[in-house]
């Protein structure tokens, strides 16, 4: 049986939303408020935390995007916590994306797969990151579990941070060696592709690098992007959209995700009390669809 | 406070040992033996194998090799499992390597590098393979951690799977992209340097390939390997040890591994009882150790 195609729920999702807001779940320890007890201590704290921004984030934004590496600190309850959330942001139908960057060969690659896309115990997610260093064969394994249920895979292709330029940069008959990690895919992309015309072989575009963003739409017509990097990385509204194309019903293309200045607004961080931690939260959130939506439209 | 230097720890025991041996700890549900129960639905299974496999190991290895993509499809129970046997096996005295292959950007990195490296509820191994794609900045929280608490980091430059020529393998400038990665980790060998002379900024250098190992001991003359690919994906002794350089008790130079062939070897996988199991097994990593003893030799 092959679930529904998941650039094609992706694309509605996008469409009826109106913009690409993905929250990105990244519960750094010293930055969670008092408010909900000590996270540096305590991964109730963090499932607290989350308790609030789930239903805030089910207002404001298409997806959210769990990153591993905030939750793998606290062991196995941090990893089982990612977990529940992923059931639970599914449950108030926000889109799942799995930031894990996982990367490795032939069986444990499809085993890294069978924990992001597989059920209970596996996170059943939407989406998972996957780095492209290890070859084509590291990630037919996550493409051959994609496509058997709905799901989408998505290579770090050119990445937001400084470091991007030190191996993905580097000249390669003139071209940048990430646009190799693009043509790599760019074949894979008929297996995962909706009836919508887009395909969740997705890549990773950093936001912070517009040209790249432009580039590699041009690489990758069908993909769906993920655009790290949108809020505290530096990028506006209007970088982080560079790649997306016109549509239907307006620009499209892919996620905008915003991690820092959605769920730590200064606002809220000042608050004293819940409703107006969450009254903060909540503008932040609303702040930053509508500088999108309005990226969109401009 | 510093903790002893990872690298003068692991030459200690290489040299006690006589050869590089290290097992790779990879569940493969379908071929752990029936004597342990199904691990296919169960977890328990896994945890019965490993009991048995560890008093094996440290009589035969130098250090064992968990490996998280045959651990997280079992979610929380496995990742914990995968935990409590670091634990275990640092309690025999063997050396642990967290095969994680992890890889993203600042203090996500470091959310990575303290799961790997912390106290419980961190696995606090010995040493973690990265990923290098994202640039320096995902690599230094690795190494800034591992600094202060005596580890190693372990890049992957060249890996040993066929896909490794997709992207490691692309010229330039006359020379393969993998050895940007090289370039990129030799001058962090420094900071990981012991009085041996040896350094924990390793590198993961494909059995498969020798030719690429002699050339990465040109650029990487003090990093340990990790050597994988030994056994089951058919490189032979004489190959795993080919980065190997003459030492004062013998030639030495990283850890070589071997994972379903010392696991799971034909007359283990027919044994009908526990302690025709154990022997099989015994004898499968007695073998494997030998031969590497015997490639160092001659």
């Amino acid at each position: 049986m092959t679930a529904a195609n998941f650039a094609d729920r992706a694309i509605e999702a996008l469409r009826a939303k109106g913009h690409p807001l993905c929250v990105g779940f990244d519960p750094y320890p010293e930055m969670i408020p008092a408010l909900f007890g000590d996270a540096r201590a305590d991964v109730g704290a963090v499932e607290k935390f989350f308790a609030e921004i789930l239903p805030i984030a089910a207002r404001h934004a298409v997806a959210v995007k769990p990153q591993m590496g905030f939750f793998e600190p606290y062991g196995e309850d941090g990893y089982g916590l990612a977990r529940r959330l992923c059931a639970e942001a599914k449950a108030q139908k926000l889109i799942v994306i799995l930031d894990a960057k996982r990367g490795d060969i032939g069986s444990t690659a499809e085993g890294y797969a069978r924990a992001a896309f597989g059920p209970a115990p596996g996170f059943d997610a939407d989406a998972v990151t996957v780095n492209p260093y290890l070859g084509i064969d590291g990630l037919l394994p996550f493409f051959d579990v994609a496509e058997k249920r709905g799901k989408a895979v998505i290579t770090l292709v050119r990445t937001s941070n400084q470091g991007a330029r030190d191996l993905q940069d580097v000249v390669v008959g003139n071209r940048p060696f990430w646009e190799r990690a693009a043509d790599m895919i760019a074949p894979l992309a008929p297996r995962l592709m909706g009836e919508s015309g887009w395909s969740g072989a997705m890549a990773v575009i950093g936001a912070t690098w517009p040209k790249e963003a432009i580039r590699a739409r041009t690489l990758l017509p069908k993909s769906l992007f993920l655009i790290p990097g949108y809020g505290a990385q530096g990028a506006g509204p209007a970088d982080a959209v560079a790649g997306f194309v016109p549509g239907p019903a307006g620009r499209e293309g892919g996620f905008v995700s915003s991690s820092r200045a959605v769920l730590y607004p200064k606002e809220a961080n000042e608050a004293k009390t819940m409703p107006s931690w969450r009254a903060a939260v909540d503008k932040a959130m609303s702040e930053a669809a509508l500088a999108l939506r309005q990226a969109l439209s401009g």
